[in-house]
């Protein structure tokens, strides 16, 4: 017998990795085009980084969650590497490299795997796929109601119903925090409770917390701070912002970005919710998240990080003028778990057809017409193993195949071939020069 | 100053992986979708396996030379893991466990990027990209044909010309092998020179293997017996094939191949190359790789391997039937290298636009008619920048724009707006209702 551990590496995939079986990879490919379609719609174009990259490069910008859940190797040199764990960091890379003379705003997006060694959760698998896009180039407002837009855009798409996504602003916190005088430690603490909406964690942590009462209320309430525009408001008469301009900056600027999406007609899908300070480190402006009712994990998410494309040049040694950029990505197998838990219909695979020579004689005219209804577009497989005409009409009744064309001598004399059509059990001849026709309204009454 | 090797880990991508830019990646779109049309015009659907999996999974049936140059790594258990170097034991994996209960044959195709720690060379980088198919339960000559024939079908379907495909035997080299008495370390030293055509090194060889004569110029003779059916004659008159039964049916199993290849009206793209016997230690049959005159690496290959999936079925203790499959895999980046020496036209992007409103009142219609306009299926992007209208339109021209599409406030008052097309420097008021028909009619003109 086998060693145990054998069985296991032989026949099994690893943990957090799956076998994605064609009825599966069928329902990616539909999200996949569906993706496309509507980024390039927008004028992004596609860019593929490397699998795998120097953990240097990965790790740029990026927390130390983030780097302890990389999987890393060695190259011959003894250098890191590691399996991209999403694709922002890469792309800035290439932004501070590659892009500096191509004029700007730049729009690119991606479909890729990522790979990230966590506890694997639902449609968080270790290897696990993302769609998004990086509009490089952009300070504004503007650039964060496109690319929110387009991640609405792309969701509603696939087909994904009561989408909602939450807006919050990490640069506002930030700049909170800088007004509050609180350390960058203490803030730390704060955000995640605050993204998690942990509020007896939140209530706790503030005690020890080292400013006014005043700000204390502020971040007390940040976490309930969700609806329209008016919850801006709360926060900025909260705290006075007049009296901090760079608070009064960003409030505004999460304001104009609010104006611009309502100007986009998405109004009813977006929501301000303070509590949103997302977890990589690199955002600096605007974030967001997606949800719908039927699952409670975010689907996708983005935001602004405005130092990242920079830091990847000042770690060089070439400073420069900060390049401005806006993004999102959207969890594949997170959406595909959405869409089924909404009952989506996706669509099926088109009707095929399957030739059997019932003669040698007639092989060669057999393979060259199912050569023909190919070129038009049919998807036509032919029966290769020679078996008994019951075991191959048996076949193709268990691979769920439209109609069998029979190619027998006595039809075949009188120019025709029998149809039998497998969802109906009848048969009938049909003339040789008629049968893309014939397909064609089979097809259609299917 | 940063430090050199920060320099290179943080902006360069690690030997033998690139950037693909959008540029490139549009071609590998086009190619990507024109085999996806021709696979699943065939009946194959794709499969997904993971880009990491146990080293012991990916390294059954492969020889040492793949197994050398995979990259390596540790779970947390210690177990060793390593980037896929090719598809083809992973879908034999599958075959073992998942599709036992499937009807056969079953149809199953992939394109995905592949790993290999080689010294990088044209058109094989150590990520590199492969499409292929698996067709999974056909004994006979039947499966080969089809396989090289969607093969040749693929490569013709993304534009190649005077492409050739030498087909080759592993299964009649193994029988002559056999017949002749060597060992089967003296059979790998004069594979490895017959399949390089090595002519010089085949002869040296020759002196010192142990076998008679009139096998000795059999083995000398293969490297040269390519053309049609006829060499095939001529290696089993020079065997007396009559006497040797196991290398009869080789014979008779690589004619009918032929024939039917003859049948599907590829004649003019093959070969018989009895000098291809190629290096992965799985073939069993027939094998057969793809060339263009203007480059001298084959663009693809494949083969029949009748024992890959039942070795993953010994190995684990559940032995049975033989499930016999074929297969062939394209090197996605050497196709394109050919193309372009071919001086293929790739594709050109579809005309797209650019939106602007010239005064903020009317943004609101601005982003609205650009949403339908993507709707309808044209590419628009807008001004984010809020630029001065000369620097918007110069961006316009560098990127190649189509059109602009201006919305200004003494036009929108007539029901207008104006229309610049870039290419011919034109501008032309068009009502907002007919812009639709009016994009659709530039498109078309250029």
């Amino acid at each position: 017998m086998p060693r145990a551990n054998d069985v296991v590496t032989k026949t099994q995939t690893p943990k957090g990795t799956v076998d994605l079986m064609p009825e599966e990879a069928w329902k990616r490919q539909f999200m996949e085009r569906a993706f496309t379609r509507v980024f390039e719609s927008w004028g992004y174009q596609e860019i593929r980084t490397p699998t795998f990259e120097y953990f240097n490069a990965l790790s740029t910008g990026t927390g130390l969650e983030l780097q302890d859940s990389m999987f890393v190797f060695q190259d011959k040199a003894g250098r890191l590497l590691a399996l991209r764990p999403e694709n922002t960091a890469s792309i800035a890379r290439v932004a501070a490299t590659k892009l500096l003379a191509v004029p700007r705003p730049i729009r690119l997006y991606y479909i890729a795997p990522m790979f990230r060694y966590d506890e694997p959760q639902a449609g968080r698998q270790r290897e696990f796929w993302q769609a998004g896009i990086e509009l490089i180039g952009v300070p504004g407002a503007e650039g964060d109601a496109e690319v929110i837009t387009v991640f609405i855009d792309d969701l509603q798409s696939v087909g994904l119903k009561d989408l909602k996504v939450d807006i919050g602003h990490v640069g506002l916190f930030l700049s909170v925090v800088k007004a509050s005088g609180i350390s960058w430690d203490e803030a730390d603490v704060l955000r995640r409770l605050i993204d998690k909406k942990d509020f007896n964690g939140l209530e706790k942590a503030l005690v020890d917390v080292n400013c006014s009462e005043e700000f204390k209320e502020v971040f007390r309430r940040l976490p309930s701070l969700r609806g329209g525009k008016e919850v801006v408001n709360d926060v900025g008469e909260l705290i006075g912002s007049d009296e901090f301009p760079e608070i009064k900056v960003n409030i505004e600027n999460l304001i104009e970005a609010y104006d611009l999406l309502v100007d986009y007609g998405v109004e009813d899908s977006i929501a301000l919710d303070l509590g949103i300070v997302r977890g990589l480190d690199y955002y600096t402006g605007t974030v967001f998240e997606a949800y719908v009712p039927e699952f409670d994990l975010a689907i996708g998410g983005g935001g602004r990080y405005d130092n990242l494309i920079t830091e990847f040049r000042t770690s060089v040694g070439v400073a420069g003028e900060t390049i401005h950029a806006t993004g999102f990505s959207i969890g594949i197998d997170r959406t595909l778990i959405a869409l089924e838990k909404q009952g989506f219909g996706f669509p099926k695979r088109p009707p095929y057809f399957m030739v059997i020579w019932l003669d040698d004689s007639l092989r060669n005219l057999t393979l060259k017409t199912s050569l023909k209804l190919r070129k038009k577009g049919f998807t036509v497989i032919s029966e290769v193993r020679g078996r008994k005409l019951s075991n191959a009409l048996e076949y193709a009744n268990k691979m769920n195949v439209t109609a069998v064309l029979l190619f027998g001598k006595k039809e075949v004399e009188k120019g025709k071939i029998a149809v039998k059509n497998m969802k109906t059990g009848e048969q009938e001849e049909v003339p040789i020069s008629d049968i893309e026709k014939h397909l064609s309204k089979i097809s259609k009454v299917k």
